[in-house]
């Protein structure tokens, strides 16, 4: 998406020396656009890990164009296997639960074994982990286009900017390009379709405000930033057409676990009769799973990301204490929305019902599963 | 109740000087205990008018010896009538739409009425408003016997730690004392039943961090802050027993009218059958009103409150951009949440179905309003 008006990726090779690696620090958004240059497996390894990138296809991205970093270091590494080996294993440590991780970096280690030199694997580790790339960006376009249909649709009967809301950041600053949930936002806009965007600033991390109301705004795409108690207010006064937010993962039966507050909202979208669509790869789908709010463990974070908050003050980024310092705060990480309140889901196959029998549809080859 | 173990109310007359009327400064808390002299009809104005004081029983309390205050100072003036009637007018405009602090205004200028003399008046105007505390008082301690019936009915099925869940504040801070969504929790811990309150944090004022977490940790009240996205995931384990929140207008149907994101937890709370009670003194009872949805406007806000967060850093109170500056936010400041959702409203006068055959049950005297 555009950064200034410049069609730019999250992560790219430095245009003028491709032996290094570019992200954006998504620490410091929305207050200052920094690229960071990783030359080493450490460097990407770290920017994993310290949550320079974040989202699930950023980070196997990232971890691609690691092991192809690793396999620069390791040309002149005395065992250039082990070396990447090495690599492997630290980068897989960085952010143990994210699959998409493991996944890239077990994509890497089968074309290392299909190279017959440390040359070679060079190469070939740096095409697959631009093919990554590329897949990913194909892979989000063509949930985009999926879910444009449903923008195109509200606009075609109504004829007035369509008003979609949307929580935390399932956007393109997860991912390589486009986004998943804001994807469909994306090409409506880039068609000329006139939309706004509810942006849910979502607590306690404020990934909304942060990161979706940047991208949104970096892009051209109208937005407001709502608190996220806001959303059941709009939906009642027919201010909100549609509702898409982004998955971490999804059960066989269609339950969605996305960032905590998600539920609610789709509670108020089942309540007011809005459509609430959730964008996903087919990559988060746990076909092992069925009940998410049974099965599906939701993580605890630190109390200090409810009890501070950090913004830009006039001594910089700061953060502040928001509440007696005495008093503890809980921090759950994920709520699971039961498939009963979500209208469909959309992947990069197409659109389905949120349950086995629609996933099944458009992933036919995971009904003996 | 209490601040490092001492009773306290949020109003009092200075304990060794009565020409002075002391408040809690609440734009200092959570961070800071301070109290503020009030010496004259224009320094309780600003009180009212800057904040200082908040809540609709509490903003009625403070005009009302705002009164006391202006009578002291006109006993030395030329025209002690006008000079009274003209601090009713300043009072009066501090707040335009606070239904209590027009109730009380007119209660001391009655009172002013059936003075004689000046001396009398002064005398008359403050027992009056001492009156007003007390009546203030006794009402939200009757609103706390009736909602204790609830809590001890859970604790007496479960013989377990009651878990509360309560957004924005509708706590003593807000009134005189007790509180009114608070008062059934005060009056519950002080007889011994063990119970744990869930926090929202209420953005975008933050409201829950700031106030309702310090008195509940003042009073000695177990307690956590949540993000306000963390309810519904709460209710969908069991981790909730039972939902209080406060009312700013409930109509004659039981629709309620409370800060932005109290629908949203009805919802939630409506959903995994938790009982979902509203406190509330019969002065905020709408009786011309019954679709709430419809016919409450909501408030709009400056932008500024949701785009920005004062806290405490080491800088002292410092406020934080979280968001692009460039980007727009929207503050609506209530939401209504239908009588349908609410499981019962918690008066002076004992609960009620949210209904008007419920409300009528026990106010039968606004049966031909």
């Amino acid at each position: 998406m555009k950064i200034n008006g410049e069609p730019t990726r999250t992560i790219r090779l430095h245009p003028e020396s491709p032996g290094i690696v570019q992200v954006i620090d998504q620490r410091q958004l929305p207050h200052q656009l920094t690229w960071m240059d990783l030359t080493s497996v450490d460097e990407a390894a770290y920017a994993i890990k310290d949550m320079v990138v974040r989202g699930a296809p950023l980070i196997g991205a990232t971890a691609g164009m690691g092991m192809y970093l690793a396999a620069l270091e390791a040309v002149s590494a005395q065992d250039f296997r082990r070396f990447l080996e090495q690599a492997a294993q630290t980068l897989g440590q960085t952010r143990p639960t994210a699959v998409n991780l493991h996944w890239a970096l077990n994509s890497q280690i089968q074309v290392l074994q299909q190279a017959a030199t440390p040359s070679e694997a060079v190469d070939r580790l740096r095409q697959n982990a631009e093919d990554i790339l590329d897949a990913d960006e194909e892979q989000c376009r063509q949930i985009g286009l999926h879910g444009l249909s449903l923008i195109e649709e509200i606009y075609a009967r109504t004829g007035q900017t369509v008003n979609i809301l949307t929580h935390c950041n399932a956007g393109w600053l997860a991912c390589v390009d486009w986004g998943t949930a804001t994807s469909p936002m994306y090409q409506a806009h880039d068609r000329g379709i006139p939309l706004h965007v509810w942006v849910d600033e979502t607590r306690p991390r404020n990934q909304g405000a942060k990161l979706t109301a940047w991208e949104l705004g970096q892009h051209g795409v109208p937005h407001t930033v709502i608190p996220d108690n806001a959303g059941g207010h709009l939906m009642q006064h027919g201010q909100v057409d549609l509702v898409i937010v982004g998955t971490d993962r999804t059960t066989r039966q269609g339950d969605v676990a996305n960032k905590i507050g998600t539920y609610l909202k789709a509670l108020a979208a089942y309540d007011n009769g809005v459509p609430f669509y959730v964008a996903l790869p087919s990559s988060t789908l746990d076909w092992a799973l069925r009940d998410g709010v049974r099965e599906i463990p939701i993580e605890q974070r630190s109390q200090e990301e409810v009890k501070y908050m950090d913004g830009l003050s006039p001594h910089g980024v700061t953060s502040v204490l928001i509440c007696p310092e005495s008093s503890p705060a809980a921090n759950y990480g994920f709520d699971v929305t039961p498939a009963r309140l979500v209208t469909g889901l959309i992947t990069e196959r197409g659109i389905c019902p949120a349950s086995e029998t629609g996933l099944l549809s458009l992933f036919p080859e995971q009904a003996a599963s």
